[in-house]
């Protein structure tokens, strides 16, 4: 089931999504009313409306984001790093999160914001230190995230929390995907970036150093996941930059796309 | 004022603290129930109860913890660092707070926990991109925190979600004290931390590198600050070791003293 957030006439509900959901088309996409939050037992209303009628909006409203850098060899290696010995985790914040078509504001103390494509799973219950064979119950789903990041100022600043928790730096979308098998996720899913509809990221979940598993052990063994928090699990090679103008898209296979405008702070 | 948020049979409310406020000695106290929350106009209930009677909590769940590292240069030093160019900001999430009085939980994958005394900041509006001059106004109070940290996890894992991030890792209170002059930050209040009695940690919030209004200009420039999150503006020299069964004491003049005793995760 792919689970979006959305508001319709000033009020926010989730809905399930119901049709063909190819990338880019969602012109005949339909939004289930959803009675009550995915994070709890739900049942669909059968109240029904149009996609194209609807905002989507972040589809969860994270109490926090763990990332994780450097989770791919070949992008570690363009940066001139080496795969960490133990994962590096850091946080974007609750204020960084935006949601589908909503725009990424170029920060005003950076010259060189970078797109970074990044499968996001979707914690669905409160948990600490998970077993690995009871991750999957903590799992809502997953969806696309483009962690962005102010690449000059991640240099400067050692910590990373203004080089990738500005606000806008964590568009979310367009919806959950609950459906995926961690199996396929094992066996590669294709994680795609786009800017201005050409290709500059593509790689495969296959790829990654840790696991979805390896992940969520490593960081409920030292912190309570709360019902909506979101896990990046790290970029493929090709990040670059993102200049004002731009239209960025981070497209996962099984789940969309997430697309957003880079914009100038006015 | 002294704004202290607390529990009393089974009610979460927010006080101001009548009385005298000498360190450990709350015996006298008395929480007038506040109507309302602090972070809009409030009025006082008339209602008191003796802070004997209740249990205080964190006095706010912030959603965020905006954290700085390397303030203060004989801290620097004693690590081996240099003060920094740019101030190095990292995030301590929402589920790491704790309040005065509870137990800081000894991180199963450390062995090397660390006391950092800090003066933290309470954010009373929220506010983005805030001017100098500005900066008094979005300030709510001022409280005493415990950047506990996990110092063989921080040199470990280059990023600090895990080692400064970890649930009971930021311990803050007792109370919010509105009615600090940023004159006498500036002038200087003594930081001290104490573990059994023990002093261990003793400076000035003179001997700052950067003010609250530097870190404040410079967090808002990137980032929305909400009503309740926290800004913690780094400790003075003296970090040391919490054992399990330590308690651990953070006394700022002017504000009070934040108590915790450190237990073995059961």
């Amino acid at each position: 089931m792919r689970i979006a957030r959305f508001s319709i006439d000033g009020n926010v509900a989730f809905g399930a999504v119901e049709g063909d959901a190819a990338p880019g088309d969602g012109s005949e996409l339909v939004l289930d009313i959803i009675k009550g939050i995915p994070f709890a037992d739900f049942e669909l209303s059968g109240t029904k409306v149009p996609l194209s009628k609807v905002r989507l909006l972040p589809p969860v409203l994270p109490n926090k984001v763990v990332a994780v850098g450097r989770n791919y060899a070949e992008h570690a290696a363009e940066l001139g790093n080496e795969v960490p010995e133990a994962p590096i985790t850091f946080f974007k914040p609750s204020t960084s999160v935006v949601g589908p078509g909503d725009p990424i504001t170029y920060p005003s103390f950076s010259q060189d914001l970078h797109h970074e494509a990044e499968l996001a799973v979707v914690i669905g219950r409160m948990c600490r230190e998970v077993p690995r064979e009871r991750v999957k119950d903590v799992i809502l789903g997953y969806t696309c995230a483009n962690d962005v990041t102010a690449r000059d100022v991640q240099q400067r600043e050692k910590q990373w929390a203004r080089a990738k928790g500005f606000d806008s730096a964590c568009p979310l979308g367009p919806w959950i995907e609950t459906g995926l098998d961690p199996a396929a996720i094992a066996a590669g899913l294709a994680v795609q970036c786009t800017v201005n509809g050409e290709q500059r990221q593509l790689g495969s979940t296959s790829d990654m150093v840790r696991s979805v598993e390896d992940l969520v052990v490593h960081i409920s063994e030292a912190m309570t996941l709360l019902p909506g928090d979101v896990i990046l699990t790290g970029t493929p090679a090709g990040v670059g930059p993102l200049n004002v103008g731009d239209e960025v898209a981070v497209t996962i296979e099984g789940i969309g796309t997430l697309t957003n405008k880079v914009i100038k702070r006015g």
